[in-house]
């Protein structure tokens, strides 16, 4: 089917996008996934004010991605701490993807300030492209577009 | 190493991003992967001003995302195309999971406008985390983050 006969809005991938957006979204769920859990950890390592960290930590509960739970230590009073939703953890293959794709193509002066592990193995962790067939690691050029089952027609 | 004691700046997932900001560029990466070539095209596909295209088309160009390719049609002056460069195809697998993470969970109200297929085998395409000892398909939780070799100490 020829790409003018459909209109690709609603772009999923915008609105994906938007969910690491502003910067300041993107480095707290960037945190998250590296394992920050509480509210002066994620002051101390992403560099926001507690104010802007609030603002952005209640927009990241309620677009689902992150969520506040009760936590309490012995002989103190109960605290929160701020965990991805599986919604949020989701997000992790693109954001391995960003993070492979800078680190080869962007690269830092000194290097990538961050290098990633499968837990299992310590072997490096990338993120590719598989088709359900089980064909694997396959140039995006081996990839076709088609219009999905909400595409519409474009207006002429 | 305990998180605290590396800073992730520069940071490498931002500087990918600000590849497919703002919307804009974005919306001219997404074509370009689904096979648009032509300046006319773009214009339609995307619903940006012939204008606005041109600044963006300049700045990915500057970035070496895409880059601009003499073509002629016989009997036509030479006009030019727009194609993405090896870098810019390489943000590809960044794209796929973006969609594939919109489509599971910010579904669109008629289902989604794009599904990707392997050229080869017709079948739908996503992207996951692989490890280089050849493990795939993980969840993020199985990933560990690591003081890479441009990190540096963060400030007490």
């Amino acid at each position: 089917m020829d790409r003018d006969a459909w209109d690709l809005n609603p772009d999923s991938v915008q609105r994906a996008l938007a969910h690491l957006l502003p910067a300041s979204s993107g480095r707290v769920v960037r945190e998250a996934f590296y394992g920050t859990r509480r509210f002066e950890d994620f002051v101390r390592r992403t560099g926001l004010t507690a104010p802007v960290l609030s603002a952005r930590l209640r927009e990241l509960e309620a677009a689902q991605v992150m969520e506040k739970r009760p936590y309490r230590e012995p002989g103190m009073r109960t605290r929160h701490e701020y965990v991805l939703t599986p919604r949020g953890r989701d997000l992790g293959t693109a954001i391995v993807a960003l993070l492979t794709w800078a680190d080869r193509w962007l690269p830092a002066p000194l290097g990538p300030t961050v290098t990633l592990e499968h837990r299992d193995c310590g072997s490096p962790v990338h993120a590719h492209l598989v088709c359900e067939a089980g064909h694997d690691g396959f140039d995006v050029r081996e990839v076709s577009a088609l219009p999905g089952p909400g595409a519409r027609a474009l207006p002429d």
